[in-house]
């Protein structure tokens, strides 16, 4: 019978996903920095028999200026492995024939450039960062609060993530403000989406058993890859804080000091 | 038998208690503008037996200046007659021992001019408007999250308000936030808190079903006085919107054009 705790699981995995930041590297100023000895731990990975993707929540920067600063900071990543929230979002107002209202980051702007945005009929907010501003905000509110049917999606719903100079409000902060302001249930695209965790399996595609996900954010990283039936693991790196090990409802899989010590764990059950 | 219900329950009355913003005038540029006819009518309530009180979520600026703001739109108003959410506040804080740091209106501070801000170990947040930037959010949360004990005051926990351009987002909306983000539950100081309708009770020294709430706020002036035992009527002014009269939870004893129909009705009652 296969092991199926962890790090026996290790044994039977065909793929890997991991989230990116707060894992592979610390947003900042500039690029922001790698994680001490990351970069040489997604080579080993990329160098197994693993499939590889990295799926995150980062919506400050187009998929391609997002893959470039990881390349700057010494990552062997291409665009086609990587998994954010906005081409998902833009695939749904497509399936759905909706125009947004958008609130985020000015970086992510040309991702929505060959999008209908004209008299929105709903709202899609990102970690806008320092384009929260009241005015804008209220803006986002005033566009829901006018539809008879009002929709919000949320790129994301993480509290708060972790730059160089200390944590930050994430999108899902103001998600809740919205929902509140609107009475109403905002539609999450990314992690923990059921949705978006399967077109990352898809693609590689393989069954959840086979896949494992390795994030520093509990709820949305572990918690969202373990309600789809895959094995999370949390680094003790980004976001992570101790109180994370004594969770109420979600209990990783494993817990490790940082991405390289996870990656020897489980080439090591693999008999690398 | 005493008539219990709208109406008749006008008969039985010793005391009105009356929201201000939404009620007797729309905020906006300047003073903002009085609601047709309801500068009249505080002086038909102030000529009547009645006693009569003011209970305002305003939190934009000191009683003072408020109070002379009111005047300057004609109301016969004085600041012992007004109960707003800080003077509240303030003796919560000393009553604990308690040391905010303060995410208010900038016409707010003064009122907190003799309390000590050093070494904050609680939050208070008002309606701030533009000061509810991404960096002072971020700086709440950071004193918030940094607290073993965390504690987050909301002055008030309002959605939206109505100024002359159009709705604003409110103070609920940013505890909200707030609560997410830090994964705690606010402390709301101001309607609908029966602490705050309380203290104007006492002050007029009447038991609640002798005395009526008259406001634009279906749930935190109409639902909070009731659930004081008060008796709660709105008025379709303000941030009044046709769909508060099917709310699947809040029911107001009745509901009037504006305040000068109210207190038509009153006093009409009253045998006036």
């Amino acid at each position: 019978m296969a092991d199926t705790g962890w790090p026996g699981c290790a044994k039977s995995l065909k793929g890997v996903i991991l989230d990116l930041c707060g894992v592979l590297y610390d947003s900042g100023e500039g690029d922001g920095v790698a994680i001490s000895a990351s970069v040489e731990a997604v080579n080993r990975l990329k160098a197994s028999d693993l499939q590889l993707r990295f799926c995150t929540n980062e919506t400050q920067a187009t998929r391609e200026k997002f893959v470039a600063k990881l390349r700057r900071l010494g990552f062997d990543i291409s665009v086609s492995e990587v998994f954010p929230p906005a081409p998902a979002a833009i695939a749904v107002l497509r399936e759905r024939g909706l125009r947004p209202h958008l609130l985020v980051h000015d970086g992510l702007l040309p991702e929505f450039d060959g999008v209908d945005k004209s008299n929105p009929n709903c709202v899609i907010i990102g970690d806008a960062a320092e384009n929260f501003s009241y005015q804008n905000l209220n803006e986002a509110f005033r566009v829901l609060i006018g539809l008879e049917k009002p929709v919000l999606f949320a790129l994301g719903q993480g509290r708060y993530y972790k730059e160089t100079d200390g944590l930050k409000l994430d999108v899902g902060v103001y998600m809740k403000a919205l929902e509140y302001a609107c009475d109403l249930k905002a539609e999450v695209i990314g992690k923990p989406s059921p949705t978006f965790f399967q077109s990352v399996l898809n693609d590689m595609g393989l069954k959840p058993d086979e896949a494992l996900m390795i994030g520093d954010d509990l709820v949305n990283d572990v918690g969202g890859a373990q309600f789809c039936g895959m094995k999370g693991v949390q680094v003790r790196t980004g976001k992570y804080r101790p109180t994370d090990e004594r969770h109420p409802t979600v209990t990783a899989d494993g817990t490790v000091d940082n991405l390289a010590q996870a990656v020897d764990v489980i080439l090591r059950q693999r008999g690398h």
